[in-house]
């Protein structure tokens, strides 16, 4: 249900100069959604050779060499960055940003940021407006990049007691401009706890299966014999080890949680399957099969993995 | 590698009637490949409606009202209904199949109809070749079957010492006809024990997540957030629950196996995250995405689950 703010934001002015630092598969295909709408793009990345393809992809108009000449006279400052990149970035930054510039991160875990962007940002502090693009793919960098990799996207922003509301709204209304079907607002937790359980759980089942399978005694084999169905079912499993080793340990307590409560889940299934006990065996498949078709179906929408 | 045996099952002859018993996603899809192919075909639907359906859709010539009525003077027989189906079925038809006709099955496990068609069949008996098209999709029914559904796919036979040569290449040159990428034969314990692990196993684990999920104090808004790569996971559990409570159920003591050794490896994951051990728990997410681009990605045939 639109509301009064999201109409605000969606017609409020985008910024005229936004600088990305750190242009792999999320800052690239902001950049070239950002430059498609007229954008001045300003891009940083770690390394150099990314940088450079970025600029070839026109994924940014200009790249620099610091993310503070990249951040330059920004209005507006996206940090695409894995996890544990975010704190040292945000210290590198905080004496860099320029006075009325809003600032938002795009990262799959949300406390640690909101709480750094508070503690190292200073007076920036409440420009800053956590966000969570929730979209991805299994390929990453910038060669993977999209200029619609938004398109029809959730994005959940989590900004603090103290964020303005300003920046808050232009957040918002970057979002919606580079294809988001939904921006909302919702605790730092509460978002950590959601995504650990419907983004950091299945992940770590699919990684979990298939490193069993490869190290099965049969698993050659076993590939051969999978079928599209598997290819589905592990396709997150194919995602950046690098990127969620840092999810999963950022995100690790609620995980954690998640994790334990579904491996009880599985004990019971064995236990059914163990005694055969097939009424309650269906009514576990039925439930599943039901959700499944009611929550997920439905929604044909433009989403990648996230 | 092409043996001289694929050879000889390539240029022989294709059967000139066929009866398909059970008309569903997997028998109406090979009604519609072999119609294709100039083959007549003879189907039989213990749903009349289904019958029905599968003769508008053009994935039969004729439906008859018994299995033995469909079956008539049919050189080739094939069962295409769920596995509690199979022995119900092998005993109507035991005394209405042709001298000289080659049956084959489709299901999805192959000790219990290996031993079932011995017993039932008699002098039929080795003239059963027990095969599992590992190709499916999340739909059932025949309004879901594709003359492609099997283009590309992976056919496994399961022939017992008794079988005949000749109604193994039979049933080969069949599965090649409708797109069959590789047709390969192995000992029936094998193959249940290989799909255990990569089909039956990912299903349940796709099957309990969602019902977890839909369990989940925060059921609605989860599935709100998850993601394509949620969709993609999760595509097996929209399957049909009734089938895939029989799969679990005759494979049971195979299945039972697989779910205890994953659980065991998703608790050391679980560890891994509790003491926060990078260096273990990147040593997991690296050997997984590397089987998972090693295996899985370069085979992007058409094939779909099963």
């Amino acid at each position: 249900m639109p509301t009064d703010s999201d109409s605000e934001a969606r017609d409020a002015a985008l910024p005229a100069r936004v600088a990305i630092i750190g242009i792999g598969l999320i800052g690239g295909s902001l950049g070239l959604a950002l430059r498609r709408l007229g954008v001045n793009v300003t891009g940083y990345d770690l390394h150099s050779a990314a940088a450079g393809h970025a600029l070839e992809r026109g994924a940014v108009d200009t790249a620099r060499e610091t993310p503070a000449a990249a951040v330059g006279d920004a209005e507006f400052v996206a940090l695409c960055v894995p996890p544990a990149a975010q704190a040292p970035l945000l210290r590198d930054l905080a004496l860099a940003l320029p006075a009325r510039a809003v600032i938002c991160d795009t990262g799959s875990i949300k406390r640690q940021v909101t709480s750094a962007a508070h503690e190292i940002l200073g007076p920036a502090g409440p420009r800053f407006v956590p966000a969570h693009p929730i979209a991805g793919r299994e390929f990453s960098g910038v060669a993977a990049a999209t200029e619609d990799l938004y398109r029809g996207c959730r994005v959940i922003l989590t900004p603090a007691p103290n964020t303005e509301v300003s920046a808050v709204l232009a957040v918002e209304r970057l979002w919606y401009a580079v294809g988001a079907a939904v921006v909302e607002r919702m605790d730092a937790l509460r978002h950590d706890r959601l995504l650990a359980a419907c983004s950091h759980l299945p992940h770590m089942l699919a990684f979990a299966l298939v490193d069993y399978l490869a190290g099965h005694e049969d698993d050659e084999e076993l590939f051969r014999c999978a079928a599209g169905g598997f290819a589905d079912f592990t396709r997150i499993a194919a995602s950046d080890p690098a990127l969620w080793l840092q999810i999963s340990l950022a995100n690790r307590d609620l995980l954690a949680v998640e994790l334990q409560r579904y491996a009880g889940r599985l004990a019971e299934l064995g236990k059914l399957l163990g005694e055969a006990d097939a009424d309650s065996l269906e009514a576990v498949l039925d439930r599943a099969a039901t959700a499944r078709r009611r929550y997920v179906d439905p929604r044909q929408r433009n989403e990648r993995q996230g």
